[in-house]
């Protein structure tokens, strides 16, 4: 066993024992597998723990339920990044759902989640699934006024996907929504990263008429306070629930009360959210 | 500069870089005083992170608001453990408070505290607050029916804090307490100590008649998940809400709308108090 350590910053960080099962260099990046006794399997892609079996429910669900809710009917769905395929299976839930697309610029991500997490890539292959190896800015140029949901399960905004954080983007983003389409992103932690925070809210105001925050404990994220922003150009996504849906999912973090209540954050990130 | 590491469990840490200020043993403890550029002044008592400078104000104004303004009049508080002073500094936010009694076994938490920890500690000779040197457990036999609010701001339920978790520690709170008096405890991490969570509750709603279990972000804490558990014989603690009071209060995380919600946690931590 080793100790595997992921810096939230140069002053913090995760430590977590482990064994390494696999490391792979992808074209894009360093995909590490560790199986470790606190959370069962481990994805880690540059240093950065993506996701682990043992708490990863909690990000697929609280990335993809409110978008999915906040829309009457989703049809199209398109997920950028999430190679694990968590946000498909979730995503998938959903009865009214005829095709996921899942843009996934590593490949090798993919292969690494079908073999070695069984459990969260498993409905990589659905039917209603079609995954697209590509750049997910350069995709979205493709798809006009297409998709009811795009769900940006991206990685941290360095490197690769900087360019998912601006408000270039999220105007492509915008501009293959069809018309009561919505987005949602994960959106970094206010505590540990709000400069990154308060980057995506800015940007994603600036293109989406109506947008909100939200949050989510995850424990192998920085500071166990994570971040979602949900968009929409004509859903008022914040005062739109559809409660009556809610009992219809197999959940294990997300349910009524959590949704109910899903904006409802401290004063100090309520406060970050009003300056940004 | 060292990287001081806090064990969660055996298989899992934070770690964080710092300077040693002060070590001190105490008669019944090794107080630990961190420099850190992450958390600013962090206070460790045997090995475990209890409070920094940086986020703080979380687990103190959780702990305290909830049970305050669950009660129509608090005039009598008394709080069990809390040297650093948090705890005593948010009680005497509400103008209707009287007493605050701060009942610490170890006399040398308050004296670092106070030397250490300024903006913690700097109400503890306010001329409402009065400070025993005891154990919790002893001073409770002597104020029967006496308090309207009791705290319990123990460390984790290992050694000298293992009593104040138990079913006939609780009874000695209701005993204290006035008819409708409330209590409230910090109960550990429902992520990364589902055991002792499950316990405190277990134990505290054979004493109770109400109970209400609460979540905030903390993110020195195990997981970045900590729970709460608020308790009164008379008050109906889930559905007392006295939302005009708390703007009167001066917060950064505790507001109204996480007031309103207060009582809303994950499925899988509604599923464990359940079965508690």
């Amino acid at each position: 066993m080793i100790w595997f350590t992921e810096y939230w910053t140069e002053n913090v960080g995760l430590t977590v024992k482990a064994n390494e099962v696999k490391r792979i260099k992808s074209k894009y990046q360093e995909i590490l597998i560790l199986e470790t006794p606190e959370f069962g399997r481990m994805l880690v892609l540059d240093g950065l723990i993506q996701t682990t079996e043992r708490d990863e429910f909690i990000y697929h669900e609280m990335l993809v339920h409110p978008a999915m809710l906040a829309h009457p009917d989703p049809k199209r769905v398109l997920i950028i990044g999430g190679g694990d395929g968590g946000s498909v299976r979730e995503a998938l839930k959903h009865p009214s759902v005829e095709e996921v697309h899942l843009c996934e610029i590593d490949e090798e991500v993919i292969i690494a989640s079908e073999k070695y997490f069984p459990s969260i890539a498993g409905k990589l292959r659905d039917p209603k699934v079609k995954i697209f190896i590509a750049d997910g800015n350069a995709f979205l140029e493709e798809k006009k006024d297409y998709y009811d949901i795009i769900i940006l399960d991206s990685s941290d905004p360095v490197g690769a996907s900087e360019v998912l954080f601006t408000k270039e983007f999220y105007s492509k983003v915008k501009a293959s929504l069809r018309k009561d389409g919505v987005m949602v992103a994960q959106t970094e932690s206010p505590m540990i990263q709000e400069e990154y925070f308060k980057k995506a809210i800015s940007e994603i105001r600036k293109v989406f008429r109506n947008f909100g925050v939200y949050l989510a404990f995850i424990p192998t994220y920085p500071s166990g306070m994570w971040s979602f922003t949900i968009a929409s150009e004509y859903i008022d996504v914040i005062n739109t629930k559809r409660m009556e849906k809610v009992k219809e999912l197999k959940t294990k973090y997300f349910c009524d009360s959590i949704y109910a209540c899903l904006f409802t954050v401290p004063k100090f990130v309520e406060d970050i959210i009003k300056k940004s």
